[in-house]
Order: structure tokens, then sequence, then C-alpha cells
């Protein structure tokens, strides 16, 4: 589902057949003016579908909006901070509102939670980078969400990187055998992961070609041993490790040599923040 | 967009092409067994979607998965409770995984953050309704999960309901005429709502025929005089409250005669709760 | 489906891989210009559906289409009235032209249809109303015809108002059961409106909480009783007579105190009324 | 549209999130049966629409439901047969009843009303035949119903059929040049018609090599003399006449010696005719 | 699925997420200009589809691209020639290139494959036709390509042509009854086709009124034979050849008296030419 | 576009409203049953695409299919090879058998000509891989024909891999900074292919972190050059060649110390090959 059939099916279920009040209530050629505002220090994030939303909306009025941008998304602003603007067919903002704002609330709110993660491991060259705990139907938004609070982004899905874990393995019935088997049947622009969750794991990924290894649920001094070993062993592998991720443990690991730290709560444990739309009340204003 | 189209959007976008990893490994005849896992406290949500994520992925490979419900949508479990088991295609189980969890995760989040606002309101004929914030391309389903917390729903969206708001006044220039035409425009089983924000505004939405009033954003002290101004003019009328909703304030309010509390953050401020899926590992098992 | 669809559907319908004759005969840069000519005594409806099929239709062939509406939807006008003028590629009108004419024949004749239904109701306050029973995937547009020929509507859908009815009354086992059951599932702002088909139903109607009543296929003699019992228990509730009902009934009953009378028949008892499209075929018209 | 993306966009149409009266009154596990009673004399129609509108509709609550027909498509019956038979899901039938009638009603309507006018061709070896004046998207439904009344259809739509008409030859200059164009583009399986409107336009269409001759909206005395001319020099041409068709003319004009005579008003001029679906409430019986 | 639809499926195909190098690499709004050029001698077939492609990727990143046609679609040129130029979104030519190439390349293959059969039947008024042996989703732009290369086309598909083939006759034990059935269920602008296989089926094919009679697999004297008893019987019938067709056959019986020589070959036997697009490096040319 | 989603547009196609032929002429419950045989040696390809088509055009006549494959995708088999059988609807496989065949026979074509290609690389361990030039909308089937043909595949779309070319390191300006954005921009399990087409280049590829290095248009003297250089100095890299590779370069070069080499031509210089679907006439078959 690309952008516009996300904002054409977002619009769907907010208004099916029509807004019953504001279609009856408002004329359709009347014109207006909003802008939106954060309601709370937030990172802000979701400009584009919030445009795409207003402006689908207005078409179906046979009218037009214009957003301006006032802070890019990526853009850490203070409560009170007006972020954009919006101007043209009065219909349009107000159907359109509250479908735009719940993208802007939702994306801002993870962009927000991720800087806080994200600033723990400053200081250091690891990557935090989100998983596959995605909300179905929004994966690309909330990826895009954590880009814009400073983190990186894992396999986009399922078809762009292996990952072998833990019931690949147990399936295939030994580890290197379905490492092998990945690598015969996968073109040579992919790289493979495999899931190490114990020392002994990690020394049998050590003996496959496997791209990565994902150091999984290790406590700190696992890990650290875990780190040493493939180190020494395979200098170039890259190391990740998923597990009980928190800022707290991001600051107490981001040192042992790590390239990439994974955690789906950058995505799931965010909340929205608030912003809301306004519209310009002043006569001269439209 | 209705939950087969929901659930082949999901599908599609974390396998697309293909799962590069479960396809190279996993034999496409392969069968297996697995269990749902709630590993916090927490209501249970989601079953059915669930159920069709793991089916849908099973026909991708011409196999099929049977899904068996061990504890309801709705109902409490403890951390350890097995809440559902499913068999069959092993393939399907692999690949259906991370989306299934993805959707039992959130609305079990959203069903478990409900309860605890519902029960607040324990004690009265307070009901305890949602609002339009809800997750484009998820209204449906965050909905539903409010129901399973306890709690009810609000109008589903812009053209089941008729809500006279703030933008509808200030455009049309007068609260009464905006109720007059909409009114006049919809049919004879919509219900009107007009949301008052001062103690004038109510008074002047008591002149109206409006089914609903919103009591918006108003403190304790002025939302008990507008009550009472409110059932002495119009006893039938439906009142709503909103605005900073929280269940400390619902167990304040919950006696002032209200018959509806509606708050945003039933569902946006929930966060998910864990559950897992494990493969059965025992020989005898598929 | 929305309008944009509805005309992409209907274009591909009759275009198919593309019109034989005007494709191979018309060079595809030819403009023209051409009328919409009433050809008998109608109500005019279907404009925006008309400018919309025209269009895609020269879109088909990198063309446009200007449409100038002589006489909005909603106007009364004689025999050899121009409702409309179109202008520009000419490959467009020629194939867009029976789709176009074919949805404002349809929709004309059900608005002159209404007209003379509604103007029997002249000097009541009654609503004269439809029903569901509509063309399948036609429902809106039908819908908008009735009110172009001065009617109202009745609810949209199964989504947006509660009918009780006899098969939910017998299928719950009593009138008040399957009410309670609806006011507890459904939201705030939905009326929920209950059949009655003797008196002895209506008293039972009437100890509901029912805002409306519909009281369905009662003879002249009984639907008065009716009415006089209703307005005496409950003043406020909402009065809506159907069965049998034409304009002669109408206006026979038009005083009874009814709040609403629906009828099936203004949608599917009317037939298409004639209109056409000419070319301009002066040379200077294009 | 394929007649499955029909029944499902009328579903939705009328379903759409939900029907709030019937999934809050009856158990999803219900199962009843019910018939379609004719309510007035006519010509069946749309059984398969109909048992394809409620098997979707139960499968919305994962039920089923039999279809059986008692009186097949093109039956004539009299008022208060039986024409079918349906059990399963109650909430499908119930949901599904309104629709599935819809399609019965206007289909069985065109159905009785073609019966009508091919009736009025007895005798004759003459094709009574629809046009494009159809319903947009329900093209072959239509179609479909002509048949079931005993009649043939037209071509199905401008790419199965090549037809000159006025405009084209105007736009061309020539009734000649634009046969021999739409001859040398199109494939060798296409006929061609040529519209003819007066004894001029027949000589000039009768030096084509035009398959079939529309003579269009001549009286009876121009139509006889054009029939001999045609027959007289191209004895083997297809002629169809069309304009002004009543089932009283085709009496008049049906041995005239013409092979098609086409009415748009077949289709366009027929009213619905009543069925209903009646639950059985016999205890036994479902 | 219309042009616009293959177009997305057809970037969608090759994009999906987005291009991961492109779109890291190249700013979303640099633009540049570049050249496609004919690597080999060929005849052009596919601007429009590649320009709709172009275009269609160049609004992914909100740009725009525009595309000049230097040797039209059907022109014969020569290895080395520029054959269309276009300019804009830089992404927008980089990420859309491969796939309008694609489609340039496997179209001007077939019309330049096709070029030779035809030019093998200079001399004679037959036509050269395709078959529906086409690559599926690709028939309309395929016989296009057959059109760009001189050829003709046979019937578009299975429903704007009747053709009685061997299996049919022997399903209905009977070419006479087969075209009966299919001449009395069709529209009377639709031909009829029958298949012949020996001289004995094409007498029983002459005692029918099929309008065309497909010679099939026969060898050079007995289709002479079979066309002079065509010729002598049904002076009009059109005939057809097909079988083992190759332009050396073509030129022995291209003046035998057919009508239509029938190829599958004309497409599924080319290759794709090759075609490649540069980007213009001088500093001035953008 | 899944696999069932393209057999739903591949019928659409063909059938559109319906196959003129075999629709009037042969009964909707006939059965019958039918072969498909190899027409010339041929590697076999295409069964489950084959047999959902077949099963498809089956359901639109309410009928089924058993399709039982003889000798499996990848097969070689000799002229007159029975390659699978079906038995059902006579419907069915009258109007799918088209585009049944269509699928067949180009699948086998590629499956054909890329076994010619592989075998000339035996010995050796390089792996032969296709490209992206594909036929838009058959990417997926093409490339598993390719595999079926006992080549590789290269990435399957932009989204899976990174390729730096030559286009977009002149619009980045330097081929280090093309691959150190891309490196910064993806996430870690993709790998980055960089074009180098001289032996300077290939220097400045080793000097980054590709993964990959495609060595484009090199003569054999050169490419040896070339190999030697990146095995000296990052003697893990993955080293691919393309340009002008036909089966006989492919054995001069198969023992350089290559890794990979790419051809487009294994897809589009493929033909058809031929097969045919014969009805079994023995009165005891079906």
């Amino acid at each position: 589902m690309n952008l516009d059939a996300f904002v054409a099916a977002a619009l769907d279920e907010d208004i099916g057949p029509g807004d019953r009040t504001t279609e009856t209530v408002i004329p359709a050629d009347a014109t207006g003016s909003a802008y939106v505002l954060a309601k709370s220090d937030l990172v802000v994030c979701g400009h584009e579908v919030a445009r795409k939303i207003l402006q689908a909306a207005a078409r179906r009025y046979d009218g037009e909006i214009a957003y301006v941008v006032e802070h890019p998304d990526g853009a850490r602003v203070p409560a009170g901070t007006v972020v954009a603007r919006v101007q043209g067919s009065l219909r349009g903002i107000i159907v359109g509102e509250r479908t735009a704002l719940n993208c802007l609330m939702k994306m801002s709110g993870i962009a927000t939670h991720v800087r806080g993660w994200v600033d723990a491991a400053a200081g250091s060259a690891v990557r935090i980078v989100d998983t596959r705990k995605t909300t179905p139907l929004w994966r690309a938004l909330e990826k895009y969400a954590v880009r814009c609070g400073g983190g990186h982004n894992h396999r986009h899905a399922l078809y762009d990187g292996v990952m072998v874990k833990d019931n690949h393995i147990w399936a295939t019935g030994s580890l290197k055998e379905a490492v092998r088997r990945a690598r015969s049947e996968n073109h040579h622009l992919i790289r493979i992961e495999v899931e190490a969750r114990t020392l002994a794991e990690v020394d049998e990924a050590l003996e496959t070609d496997a791209d990565v290894i994902l150091l999984d649920n290790l406590d700190d001094a696992t890990l650290q041993q875990a780190i040493a070993r493939c180190r020494e062993v395979r200098p170039h592998v890259v190391l990740e490790a998923s597990g009980n991720i928190t800022p707290e443990r991001i600051e107490r690991i981001k040192h042992f040599g790590l390239d990439v730290i994974s955690a789906g709560g950058l995505i799931h444990q965010a909340r929205w923040v608030d912003l809301s739309m306004k519209l310009d009340r002043d006569p001269g204003s439209s």
C-alpha cells in the first residue's frame, strides 16, 4: 500500500459516504486558514502524510489546500510552536483535520520517543534500530518516524534480509544447515543474520559465513564475552544485540563494541503526543 | 477496508514477494503446532484477526492452520496463560507469527488499558467511550478493543452521527443555525450533538433541539453547574463530558449525573502488552 | 465506492479495451462542442456525474472537456431546454455520451418522479423519504436524486441508524428486549426506530425508549388511532408511516400528524426521462 | 466488474462497517430459513445474484446459506408463488435480504417487461433486442434479464461491434469514408453497422460493405420502402429498425422483413416487480 | 487492466517500498536529462508506455518529466538513432529507466520482428494477423506492437468474436450445430469463424452461414484446393490460413486468394531489441 | 501483484464479459479431461500458474478442475511427453486453455533457454544469474523460470539490494561518496554492490567497503586483471561480471575466479517453446 492508497483508505474510513455535520452546515465553497500547534515539547513528524490527507479531503469538495511547513520533520520544538499552516477549502480543513492530526500525533509521538533512546547512545557509533514489531499497515510510516527521531531501521520486511531465528534452526535441525540453505537459495546482495542466545550458539554461528550475528537476550556480562569471542574469530562480522533494551541499558552497553542495538519498544511503547489544528478566526486571515 | 482486505494488506506489507528465510529454510509441506502465551497480566483481544492472518499466511503455501481460542476476547488473564493454540502449516505459522502477534499485542494493549479506566467508573451508569482519535486504518479494530476492555464506543465516523463543534459554529455564525441546518439536512435516525465550552454556550445549546450536549473542557465545579442547568431545562437530553479525562477524574465525576464520558486516551495512550508465540518442540506434538 | 470509482467502473463497462468505432474513425486530437437537451418536461439531476464521466472519457485520449451547467440539479425545465453545454475532445464527447446520458436520464427520472409525490404533501410539514429499496451500487446517487426532487432521505444504510423490524423482534422473542439490546450496544448518536404493525405493537413500542415508531401497513383509520395514542403517551416520539404509499394517499394522510412518510416507490417506480446530446455542427462552433 | 466484485460492492454499500440492528440483536450463530415470494405475476430473474449476495452476507458472520431455486430464471409465475428457499445463517439472511431482493425485483421487473414486447413479435423471426441504454454498472445483469424475458441482446459495449452513427459520419465528412476506416482498422470477426435516417442515407449505406444497416426513426411507410430497396440491392444485409418502438408498433412492423428491432425502453422503462422474503417461523423449520 | 493500472503495477513491481540506491544517493530535487538510443536497427514501439512510466516514477518524488518523441512508434530507425529525449526529475529518470526500457525493448522487438513477416506479404492484399498467443497481461500492448510493425490484429479476446474450433465441434457433436448455437445466442454484430482441418470439414463449413473459415494446418496443395472450393460455393466468405506460418511460406501462399494469414509467432518468437537510456552529462544540459 | 491477482487479471484480459463461443456452444455442466503435451524437447515450467488459471476459469462456471503434474517444474522432457493431466469442467478447460498454455510456453521457454547457459558453466562454482531486464508484471514468474532452468537470481528489485551504478556515481560526483551514503542510509542486512567499468574504477571500488563489485563490460584480459587485483586486496569481496555474456563466453571465463555472471538475455532472448492441450475423446476417459 503506497502513500496515496494509505491516504485514500484513511479518509474513506472516517468520511465514508460523507461528513453529516460539515457537509450540511458549511458551504462547499467556503475557504479558511488554520495552523498546527504543538501542545507539548516534541519532535515533529508526519508533514507529508498530513498534507496529502488535507489535500485529498479538499478534492472531495473540488477544493484545494496549501500546506506550508514551518518546522520540518525531525525538528525538536517546544510546546506552543506552530509547526505548519494550511489555507484553502474550509470543508477540506475541517473534514481532514482529525485524520491528519491522528497521523501527526502518532508519528511525532514515535519520533519524540525514539529521540530519547538515541540520545542515550550518544558518543558511540552504535546504531539504534527498530524491529518488525510495527503496527500493521503502518510499517513504512513508523520506520520513517524512527529515522526522524534519529534512529536507524532494521530490515523492512521478510523480503529484504535473512534472519535465521530459533524456530528456523529448530525446524531445520541445525544452525549451520539453515544458514547454508539460506545462502544457497538467496541472491548475493542479501545479508544473512543468525540468532544466538547462548555462548554455545555464538560459537556455532561463528562457524558459518553469516554476515551478522544477533546476540539475543544475553545479560551484560555474557554479552561482553560473546562480543569478545566474535571479534576474535571474525573481526568484521556485524554484531547486533536485542532483548530487554531500555535507554538505561543502552548507556551501559554502548561501548561494548556492538554495531547495532535493536528494540521493538522504539515504536510500540511510544504514545501519541498532542498537536491541534486551530482555525484563524481573524476576518483578515484568509 | 473490511477485515479480509486488512489482513491481506498486513501480510503483503510484511511478506511482499516472499519470506527469504522461511521459504528457503523450511519445507513447504512441514507442519507444526504452537501456542500464544501472555507474558504479562492482560485483557485478551484480537483472536479473530490473528486467526485470519495465520490462515491467510498458510494459504500462500497451499496449507491450512487451525486456531483454537483458549481464553476469549475480553478475558482477563494472568502472565503465563496460554490464550490460543495453533496447528498446521509450519511455514504459515512462522511467516504469519509476527503480524498476528503485532495485532494481538496492540489490541490486547488497548483492552487492558481501557479496563482500568472503565473500572474507575464502577458503581455508576456512566458510559466510558472512545473518540475519533484512532490509528488510521485501525478504527474498527481499536473500537472493538475498547469494547473488549469494557468500554463503549462513540460514533464510528463522520457519517453515523452529527457533532456540531466549535469550528462548525464559528463558520456558520451561530450555534442555533448550525443545529438547525444539520437537523434539516439529516435523516431522522441520526442524533445531533452540540459542543458547549462555557455556561453561556450550554444555555444556547439548550435552546436547540440537539439530542446530546457535549460539555467540553469544563472544570469540575462548572461541569456540575452545567449538568444541573441541563437537567432542569431538558431532563432527557444526553450529557457527555470530555477533556482532561483520567481514571482519577472519572472517579471524581462519575456521580455528577453524566451519561457519557469520552476520552481519546483510551486508545492513543495505550501501549502494546507482551504476548509471544512458541512452537511445540516435543516430537509427538504435530 | 466513491464517485470517482463509480465513474471509472461505468466507463470501463462500456469502453473496455476501446471504442472500435470512434477510435478508428475520429482523429485523436479533434475537438467539438455539444449540448444536452431535455426532450420532455423534467427535473434535472446528475450534472456532476455526467461531467466526471465526460472528463474521464476525454482523459483516455489525453484530452479535456469543459462542462457548463445551464440549469442546475433540481431545476424544473420544459421539453426543449438546453440543460448543459460541453466543449473539448471530440472522442471524449462521443465515447462518453451514452454513459453520461444514462446517468442523467435515470437520475432526472427519479427527481421528476419524486417531485410529484412531494408536491402531494404540500402544505404539511411531513417529510417524504425514500427507503433502502435502491439499485445496488447506486444508493448515493439515487438518494441524491430524491433530494433534487424535493424529498428527504431515510437512513443511508444499515450502519447509520437502527431499525428493529418484525424479523428482529421474532428472532429476539420480544420487541422490548430487541430495543434494549440495540440501545445497549449502539453509540449515543444513533436513534432507534421500531416497527409496529398493529395497535398492540404500537402499545408495546411505546413502552420502550425507541426514538421513532414506524407505523407499517396500517389503514387510514388505524393509522389515525395509532398516531393519537402515540402523541398522548410520548408526544415527542418521531412517527413514520409506510406501506401502500401513493401520491393520492399522501394527500389523504398528510395532516394526520405524521413526521415522516416513507416509500420505496419514490425510486423504484421511476422511469428514465429523455435527454439527448447533440453535437454543434455549425463550423464556427468549436 | 465481474459478478463477485459486484456482489461485494453491493453488500459493502448497504452494510459498510456493520448492520447496527442485526448485529446487536441477533446472535452470530443463529440459523433460520426463509422463502422468496412473488407478490405479483412475473417472470423470475436474478437467482444467481441473490444467491451470491446471501452467501456473501453469511460469510461476514462465518456462516453459510443454502439457496434452492424453485422456479428458474425465465419462468413465468403467478402472484403467490414461492420462487426460492434459503436456509442457514440468520444474520446472513436478514442482513442480505434487502440487497438480494433489490436485485431480484429489478431483474424480474425487466424480464417481465421484456416478455410483453417479445410476445408482440410472436409469429415472426424478428429479434427484439436491447441497446446500450442500460444502468451503469448493471449492463451484464440487465442484458441477462432481457434474455430471460425472451429478448436478444445487441452488442455488449463499444468494443464488440462497430456502429457508425450520425456523429461519426459528420465528424468524418462521409458515410463511406467512415465505414472504410472502420473496416480497415478493425479485425475480421467484427461486423460493421451503419445508421441511415433517410432513404438517401440508405442508398449511401448500400454502397458500402457494411454488414448491418440501422434504419433509425423512419415512419412505417418509409421503413417499408427502405427495406425493399435494401433487399433488392443486397439481399443478405442484416436490417435493424429503431426509434419509437412500442409493443403496438412491433405488431405492425414485424412482418416487414426486418431482422432486428432494437429498443432502449426494454430496460429503462421497466419498473421493479414485487417480491418479498419471509422467515419460516414454525419452530421446526430451521 | 488499463494502461494507467499497468504502469502502476509495473513500477510497484520494481520499486515497491523504495529504490534503496537512488533514494539514498541522489537528492530528491535534482533534475537531469537523458536520451533513448537505439542500439540496433529496429522499428520503434512503446513511447506512450515509456512516457507514462517515467512520469509516474517522477511523481513518487513530487517531480515531473517531459518526454519528447524524436521518432514515433512504427518508424524504422538505424542503430545509433536517438528515438526520444527526457528531461526532469533525476530520481524519476533513474528509477523509471529500467521499467521504461523493458517496455520499449520488448515492444520494439515485436514491431521489428513483425515488420519482416509483413514485408513478405508485400504485393498482395492478404492481412498478416496475430493470435491469442500473447503474454498474459500484455495483450493490448503486444497487439499494438503488431500494428506498429505493419501487421493487423485478430479478435482481441474471447468476447469480441466467435471462433468455433475443433474442441467446440467435438463437444457439440456437429460442426453445423455448433455454428447454429453460436449464431442463435450471439448478437448480430459478431462474426462467426469456424475451423476446418480437412477438405471434408471445409465442405461442412460451407454448408453453414459462418462468416469466416479458418483453414488450419493444410499443406500448400490442399490449401489451394480448399480456397478454390470456398470461392466457388461462397465467394464472399472470409478465408484465413494458419499453422506452420513463416515469412518464407507467406511468400509462397500470399497469392492463393486468402484474406488473412494468422501466426502466433509474430509475437511469441520475437526477441527484445536493444535500446538504452543515457544521461546527458554535459553540465549545460539540464 | 501476487499470483492470485495475476491469474485473475490474466483471465479477465482474455475472457472479459464472457467467451462468446464456449458459453453458447458447450453446456455449463459438461465435464471432460485433457493432457498437456510437450511438442519439442524442453524444461517444464509453470505448472502452478497453469493449475490456478484452469481452476479459476472453472470457478466462473461454478465448476472445478483437478490438475495432475506428470513431470514437475524443472524436469527435462523430450518432445511427445505428457507433462500434466487435467479433469473437470469442460468449459473451464476450453476457456482457460489458451491463457494456461501461454504461461507454460513462455515459462518453459525461459527454463529451457537458461538450461543451456547454465550447462556452459558446468564444472565451476560460478552462479549464472538474471537481471532486472524482465517483462513488466512477470518478474517473479520469470525469475522462478530461471531457477527451474538451473540458474540463480540477482536481487529481485530496487528494494532488496543496493547497486551503485554509473549514473549514481556521476550524480553524486564520487564513487566513494555514493557508497558511503548508501551504507549510511540502508539497514545492515543489505549488501552494497558497486559497478566498475575500468581498472581505475576497480581500484576506487576496492577502497570502499562495498560487499560486491560488478565488473561490467570488460574484455577477457582486463577481466582477469581486475579479478586478480580484487582477490589480492579484498579476498572475500564478491565478484560479478556482466556485459556481452553468451554461453560461449561463459565457458571461457568460468574458471577466472568469478562468483557470479549476470545476463539479461537469460530471460529476454528466450522464445516460447511449444506445448498443447488435447482433450481426451475416448468416451471412457472422463
